[in-house]
């Protein structure tokens, strides 16, 4: 059966209590308003259109950084395919996406489909 | 005398020597073909349409990260904005863009504009 993935969400990773001051620094830089997530107070959102790229605010306990969400309608199969290209796994995380190591050692997400328009410009993977 | 940005390319850093290992990586697990740029082998492409994010993958001598590039018209009037938010000024690198600290810890580039339709949906700022 085959599935389909696509770049997902940039997340921008910040770590220590002052999410407030993270949503009022990153929303003046990119002018795209960040605010609290409703269902969850770890998240800020914004209400960029389907076809441009989302982009999220996640408070963390790792260091801060930059990492990007790869969308998908099987994150199982993903993995798989991901790994046959040289990733690793490293963790399940319990909120359902799945964390990946690059080669190049970089990590980033394997997600349920995030936008609407899912699966739109997705690549098939047979 | 006013100046415009918005969201630019989004930046894979790969440390290492083996640049066509990570271009073959983030091909396949992207969907779109990374290929050396013809005019610095330091960097390789992709040919995502202008209304797609960009992606762009960098051969560095530091650690392997995600960053993000904020284009404008006018670097040092979004350095002065970026600074008065937070930010702090890392390096004017000599290839011309402006390395910045987020207070958030991550860091960023200011650009040129990059894509053929700037400045599209660029934010205006006074």
């Amino acid at each position: 059966m085959s599935h389909r993935s696509r770049l997902g969400t940039l997340v921008i990773d910040c770590k220590g209590d002052d999410f407030a001051e993270a949503m009022r620094f990153w929303s003046g830089a990119l002018g795209t308003e960040f605010y609290p997530d409703p269902d969850d107070p770890r998240y800020a959102v914004t209400d960029r259109a389907a076809d441009e790229q989302h982009l999220i605010l996640q408070k963390v306990q790792h260091d801060n950084r930059v990492h990007l969400d790869i969308e998908t309608d099987n994150k199982e199969a993903e993995r798989m395919r991901i790994e046959a290209l040289g990733a690793t796994l490293v963790e399940r995380h319990p909120k359902g996406f799945v964390i990946m190591q690059a080669p190049t050692g970089q990590r980033f997400c394997l997600v349920d489909p995030q936008r609407g328009d899912f699966p739109g410009d997705a690549r098939e993977h047979p």
